[in-house]
């Protein structure tokens, strides 16, 4: 069994990875730390849990998070990298699902989320968690930095494009679409029922922390920079994104095909039939990512509509997929649930 | 391996059983019957199935249901009792989640359904599949009539209550709001998100369907007919219902010790503690029901609030853990997935 | 021209005050206030009013609130009982959208609302502004207490069987749904879209602050105490509440012609047809309250299905209802505005 | 007062309709035509209306429309072509909501319509009611060709850069979210709550209708063929249309100023301060278009974000703004509501 400690288990990240563990037959829960909430029984704060987890938050300084195997940080960004070394150092492997060892280039990480950090030979030595791109370093990695979410379907979008050299590489247009869950699980007047419901917008097209992200891992694909116009918003559903990709081919090419076989083996990336146009919905709760390639009216734009539940892939299934891959199980344990529909 | 068939796939029960005998252990999926959709794959209709069922709908008369160990009717109501001889003559076992089997009184389901019953003696037979009252008949049954989706959260919340002889049986009120996936996926103007989004009301005020069968099932606890005011309501969700239950009492109890030891050991009521408000959200997903009891300011009206999801413990789940009690398996195989919050 | 002031104009009853008094033709707005963001143009706060009001929010300190005609108080519970005082001595009129002067009984107040009353005189002075029942009084008044959103929608549908004298009155019950902007523009995490959204819960059922509110009002229409459980429930929806009401008729009586004969003359007060059931929807946006009656199966239980917009019938609609009878105008000035449907 | 009869009033577009022009002070409402509903009241159907329109729908054939002034189609695409030419025969304006005479190359529109054109040459004829584009043809136009939803949203965002000459022309994209009463009231699965809610997907990539209605107006403007993709998606909210618009720049420009300068004196379209993100709901229910513009990290890329309530200043408000030109009154007459939020 795999002894497993969540540090932040307050917010939707948290939660779900409580779901998605609490039915993995390899793990055994030890510990989940909330500094606020020390003391109340988890299922208390979600009753979703009851009969499932049946242990409290514990304070942080009571955790013991180094008899751990491994510990998931499901913390706002900047935890992560004050305790990640020690950690290391007690020869506990860690998932980062906050943003703290994502960006390679330490001073645009510094610059986009406003602090010093705390240990950039560890950015250094971290992987970026998208199995898609980078299964055998995770295999053997110590530190894993799990994506986020609009990283993770837009680069799945676009990566086989980028990889076959099929599309200019200067002018990406990522228009992503993200459901309120999202923002997390915070006290914040436009994540309000009354604000974002029945309502729809764009927010932070001036730059979102997401770009950089994006950008560095298609430009690891291209080998160059590539430019990337990233525009997201705010649609009044709970969980989902939608990337909708557009590009301008430089050739001709079977799209179909080429998607196809990029991720043939890919478990948790469907491509689905030509002229299908997925819904976020087809993967409510579940470890997928949906694919659909279009060419409208023949044209030289390639469109690229890429779906995933925003807290699954996106978050906490793809730390699970992760933390598969490091012990060496089947990667799809305790993530073949089938998605909730309707 | 339990061989199954789905009469009627295309609804939301249909769609809901899939996602649950998908993940059974024991269960082959023979066949799903469509006449409409004959021919298209099931995860055409559903993307979310991709990966998990890969059959085509089948015409019902391609079917061979009566190769198979049983039968599940996902139809419209009046469908079930047309086929279901046949079936039990070829030892077919039946479980029907329409109305065709509920109501004792034929005459009274003739009234309420509008159509004549094609078989009162399989109605006499039939047994009434709320586990939680009927467990030993079910074991031995050959045709399971699935209770409503209102009947199972109403009667869940109201039986502690009526067995223990504590609240008047004339003046019993049931206020319950569904989710719009009650109605069903039929293509009806008042489904429609634009007409049941932010948008609430109550339908049926004058009687709907469901109040005989929730009669019939609290008359047969008390042993007397009882006297029942139902509201439905529709309330802008997709999936749940949520029962607010009124009744005077007769004498001092202690109501909390009462539920807790009528459901102490049943896997899938979930007594809450001292105090709660049970969510939909929950039991989203999960085959559930819990309850919560209040005695507001002291006085002699018990207030309790049930909750299910209406399409698994008030349908497709409910049926599967009929469908695991019949066969002789653990009740709750393919029923214990974690529910979906957010 | 009336002029007009305005305390605390930051949450969802200021703003629909601000929409509906910039048509108002006899309304001069003179201040807004808001501590927090005092020099912020309400219009960048909400976008909706840009090309109608144009003035910034005023720090409390500045607004000279005594050269108004009226002031408006749409603060939280405990800040208009601090200034009404000054203000009427300044022969400004106060109609104040919270709880301050609601309760005659200051002890009971006290206890609900969890503070010291800071003028317990003015309590007894006030007006309860629910016109259908106080007309003649508030024409007069200086101090207006409007009536809370449950207890407006609840009163209208009772009152009628009060008056009459059809009903007992010591078991009534109100099932009452409100939509998520009747928790206010406040940034607290039960209201968070992933939180209200897709789910359905009930909550204060032990007690809630209108229940002594609503109490109050029915038991000085009958003359005497009546028994009341009131159990509200949160839906997905923005604006709205449906009041679900069940009273023991005590004699037959043609309920839909009693309820017609007393609202023949409110303005406000629409009761629809027998058999309708008024959807939340219909009085979106609008000041009004719809009824319906029903008796289902002819028994002796009364269901009366009470419908209004808690921002507008149940606040700020309301309050401008009460304004124009103060100052003698035309009752429904600005109020007119057909229901947004869809 | 301006005699208004109004064809096929149960839709969307209808019913908006009547909300705005029952608020008119020069129109006298003569005629709602119903084929399926001659006979109902309208506010039976539309129980909002109830207090404001009381007149029951028409059956066509007695509906008399040549006594009208001007008449609305507020019809499916196909039937207004069919009256027409009788109306304006008979001196009575019309104003067609629907498609029939909105695509100047028939060969082009019968494509994308399947069916054949009743009237080639009326469509020569019929003004684009554009205001902002064709003010001064739509003052003398006989027959006005409503605009499409998506196309007002995408035309009025696009218009400023075309006219200037400051963005390359092939390679438009119009990346637009529209709320699913875009979808119209018709019965129909994909608009089911249950599918649509809690849902986002993109549709009809390959090819949507507004695409030649769009590209003909943008066209018009350069004076040349613009190249566009155009991608519709569905958001699970009633009314909007935020459309998101990318376009190269060719060369510096204050994009801030030239947007202001080019709608100084439009009173239906909002160019916000530099750097917002107008929200859908900061035009519900009102016949306004607010645009903002973003030119991210200062690259040449050029975002225009522009928001509709896609049933007013997308449809009926549009309509009515038309008549007010038609008829010489106050453009702004019955349109000069406040938006409704939240």
């Amino acid at each position: 069994m795999i002894k497993v400690g969540i540090v932040g288990g307050t917010g939707y990240t948290g939660v779900e990875l409580l779901r998605l563990l609490a039915a993995h037959p390899n793990v055994a829960l030890q510990v989940i730390t909330s500094r606020a909430d020390a003391g109340t029984p988890v299922n208390q704060m979600f009753p979703s849990l009851r009969g499932y987890v049946d242990i409290p938050f514990t304070h942080p300084d009571q955790a013991n998070l180094e008899s751990c195997d491994v510990v998931f940080f499901a913390t706002p960004n900047g935890i992560a990298m004050q305790q990640t070394r020690q950690l290391l150092d007690a020869g506990v492997k860690v998932i980062d699902l906050a943003a703290d060892f994502r960006i390679k280039d330490v001073a645009e990480w510094e610059k986009w989320y406003g602090m010093t950090h705390a240990c950039p030979d560890l950015v250094a030595e971290a992987v970026y968690g998208l199995p898609e791109i980078n299964r055998e370093q995770i295999k053997t990695a110590r530190l894993i930095a799990n994506p986020g979410c609009y990283p993770t379907a837009v680069q799945l979008g676009f990566i086989p494009l980028l990889e076959a050299g099929v599309i200019e590489v200067g002018g990406l247009i990522a228009d992503a679409k993200s459901g309120v869950s999202g923002a997390g699980r915070k006290a914040e007047i436009p994540a309000l029922f009354s604000e974002a419901g029945d309502n729809f917008k764009a927010y932070g097209v001036a730059g979102h922390r997401h770009l950089p992200e994006i950008k560095q891992g298609l430009s690891n694909v291209v080998g160059n920079p590539v430019g990337l116009t990233f525009v997201p918003h705010l649609t009044p559903m709970i969980r989902g994104i939608h990337a909708t990709l557009y590009g301008k081919l430089t050739r001709d090419v079977d799209l179909q095909a080429l998607f196809e076989t990029r991720y043939a083996n890919e478990p948790f990336v469907d491509v689905m039939p030509s002229g299908s146009h997925p819904e976020t919905r087809s993967v409510r709760g579940a470890n997928r990512c949906r694919i659909a390639i279009h060419r409208p009216q023949g044209g030289d734009t390639v469109v690229v509509l890429s779906v995933i539940d925003n807290l699954v892939k996106g978050a906490a299934g793809q730390a699970v997929q992760n933390m598969n891959i490091l012990f060496g199980i089947d990667e799809s344990t305790a993530l073949n649930n089938v998605p909730l529909l309707p």
